[in-house]
């Protein structure tokens, strides 16, 4: 099994955190998705343990974009780590369950004023500013209110991971933040320190996502503690925050490897430190912003089979009631993803087939050329690590309602987000 | 201009259905959606005549995939055209506006047991039936109510309409629809026609979407006449319903020719025409589904620049407030778009820059490459032709709301969809 939550019980059916799937499915129809809140739990401490190899005061940020409700950050806030939001409306379920703004950071290429003002509003910790227009009205907009507000900005290191283009953000060629290479990260800080209500504490960078290797966020640190030093003698300016993003990788299918997120924190650590010592100065706090490798792999969407079609001499395909509309990552990345034959988990899986969904869309696929235990219609199809960027990411394409969330923890399942109704998606229309 | 409701007025501003597009960001806020009610009108009236050409029951349906919502089939039952819908939800929303289910056509891939129930139970007029599993449940749930319900065929007729992969339907290799190539067509017919609750009255195809050419359409109507031909010889079974389809191209940048839809339909018409006196069957009526063809062009988004960021010897970059989240097309297909500076739209368009959305993801682009006035931030761009798919594939990635539509007509405007708001957003979290 991918996972080690992952089981096969007595009837043959797929258990997920010690809970049948079939009778989840049961329970709370289909399509469904569950969430394992101790594996969410646990990656979060491995984390924040992980991240004192660096200072006390380091910590990881939970990327919220990856999957984001209510109860995930109060699991945060139990977990007493931070987060990064990069809306409003992310930064407005946070308000709603009282986590502590002093630990979030406020993200995106693009900040409306109508953001910025919501963020000051509310205390917000940190603005990651991305770009001079931003910073101006950060600015402006904290001295109507009367405040020095505290902000890092968003470099771009020049580093291509060698990730999938859409999720690679490291590169100069990006949407995102200040060229070191170019010079221009040295003028948006000039800027910054011209600024009254903006006090510059930091830097942050992201390379990408789903990189596996350690080497690019070797090489990332090297280049960010380097811009560090060379602000501190070219501008005189100490600076207290390193950030340097997320994008460890997690594991979708059985050829990907397994990653020793604790091993690999302990080498960027190490790292850091020598050239930190090196460069002679102060040794910054580090945070990261593990957002799928946080929550992916706690992730599974159950499915209900409809047809299956066998077209002679070219394909089996078989049709689920969900697909693009509750993950989309395959229609946008052609992401690879296991799926299983929940009701029959027993049998050999050696039926070659492609998943597709129920939208009325060629591209509406969960994955080709999977093997499963021969399926007929109203068997239960598991599709795993479906944690991250799937419910975040969901559609109401051809209105079907998106998918509850269901928590299971200790034997027991709770909903967390109630199914989507078809008065919910006609609610605002006239 | 891209079509002939867009102009400049005297301030230099892009004006739509003769409104001033300045003006109206200001009163609705942005990201805002157009629609022009009157073209889309005249739309739904140029194919209605067109469709006579076939005979005087023939008709357009309009599939309301490409957009759907409450006013729209408003508009479609007082222009006294058919729907389509492909699930409960578009079902469940047409029915809430009275929408008369005798012209409402049911597809999809993949209906699920509530599916059938829900639209045997509103009288629905036709399911399109894509597989034996469907046509078993059609059956049984008829059966259950004491009805005969009126069914047609979904086929794959083995046309390669050269459009994106995503978007082509009408090969073998298909998710949707039996082909007839392989003889499954027949096995499928042989089915039906032993259902005593299920009345086969017609078939179905649809070869893709975004086609330019007219050539597939009448390759297809070729190979649907002589499959209604053969199921009359060899079944004895005399078909009345040949639904062919939609995916009649629209204009997105002005390197796209312009479209004859009528002299298209004409040409079809002959051919079908010809093609049944010569095979001796019933001339059958004829449907046809245009969704983006109907619509597409009667919409436009218009969006607030944030910042426009020029990397030394790569790129520049324009970030707007809105992008993957209201017009995922450009990520999914890397679709063409054409991009104007609203605010001044009399100013020459020679500024070269990609304009990206607010998403925290790199391939949330609008469009690469675009030449626009030079834009500050503040201004207002139009992104043009935005009518279908982009508000019916919407999300809530970076939990973005969901912008309002407001419909325009004879020089006044109103909204349609509200606004979403951060309480629509988390209102089904526990």
């Amino acid at each position: 099994m991918l996972h080690d939550n992952l089981k096969i019980n007595e009837k043959g059916h797929l258990t997920f955190a010690e809970l049948d799937t079939i009778e989840l499915a049961k329970e709370y129809g289909t399509p469904l998705m569950l969430i394992d809140e101790n594996r969410i739990r646990e990656r979060m401490r491995l984390y924040k343990k992980a991240m004192k190899n660096f200072s006390d005061s380091s910590m990881p940020l939970f990327a919220s974009k990856a999957l984001c409700f209510k109860e995930i950050y109060r699991i945060a806030k139990e977990e007493e780590i931070g987060i990064d939001v990069v809306s409003s409306g992310e930064l407005y379920t946070a308000v709603s369950v009282e986590f502590p703004m002093e630990k979030v950071f406020f993200h995106g290429n693009n900040k409306t004023d109508e953001d910025i003002k919501f963020a000051i509003e509310n205390n917000i910790g940190y603005f990651v500013a991305d770009n001079f227009e931003e910073l101006s009205k950060i600015n402006e907009l904290a001295s109507r209110k009367g405040v020095v507000q505290k902000v890092i900005i968003r470099l771009t290191p020049g580093i291509d991971p060698h990730t999938h283009a859409s999720i690679s953000t490291g590169k100069v060629d990006s949407k995102f933040g200040v060229a070191i290479e170019t010079g221009q990260a040295d003028e948006i800080v000039k800027f910054a320190l011209t600024l009254e209500n903006v006090k510059l504490v930091g830097f942050h960078c992201h390379i990408g996502s789903q990189i596996f290797e350690v080497e690019p966020f070797l090489m990332t640190v090297n280049t960010m503690v380097e811009y560090v030093f060379k602000v501190k003698k070219e501008f005189n300016t100490e600076i207290e925050i390193l950030d340097i993003g997320g994008g460890f990788a997690c594991r979708y299918v059985e050829s990907d490897g397994f990653i020793d997120y604790e091993k690999n924190l302990k080498e960027i650590a190490t790292l850091i430190k020598n050239k930190v010592l090196e460069s002679g100065i102060k040794m910054p706090t580090i945070f990261i912003e593990p957002g799928r490798s946080m929550v992916a792999d706690s992730g599974l969407t159950l499915y209900t089979v409809g047809s299956i079609k066998e077209i002679k001499n070219v394909k089996n395909y078989v049709s689920i009631d969900g697909g693009m509309t509750d993950n989309p990552r395959y229609a946008l990345y052609q992401s690879s993803y296991t799926v299983v034959n929940a009701t029959r988990a027993d049998k050999k899986a050696d039926y070659v087939c492609s998943v597709a969904g129920r939208c009325c869309e060629s591209g509406d696929l969960i994955q080709e050329n999977v093997k499963l235990a021969r399926p007929v219609r109203d068997d239960i199809l598991a599709v795993l690590c479906t944690g991250a960027y799937n419910y975040s990411m969901a559609s109401n394409y051809n209105r079907i309602p998106r998918p509850p969330i269901v928590m299971v923890k200790d034997g027991k399942s709770r909903i967390v987000v109630k199914r989507e109704s078809f008065d919910d998606i006609i609610k605002n229309e006239v």
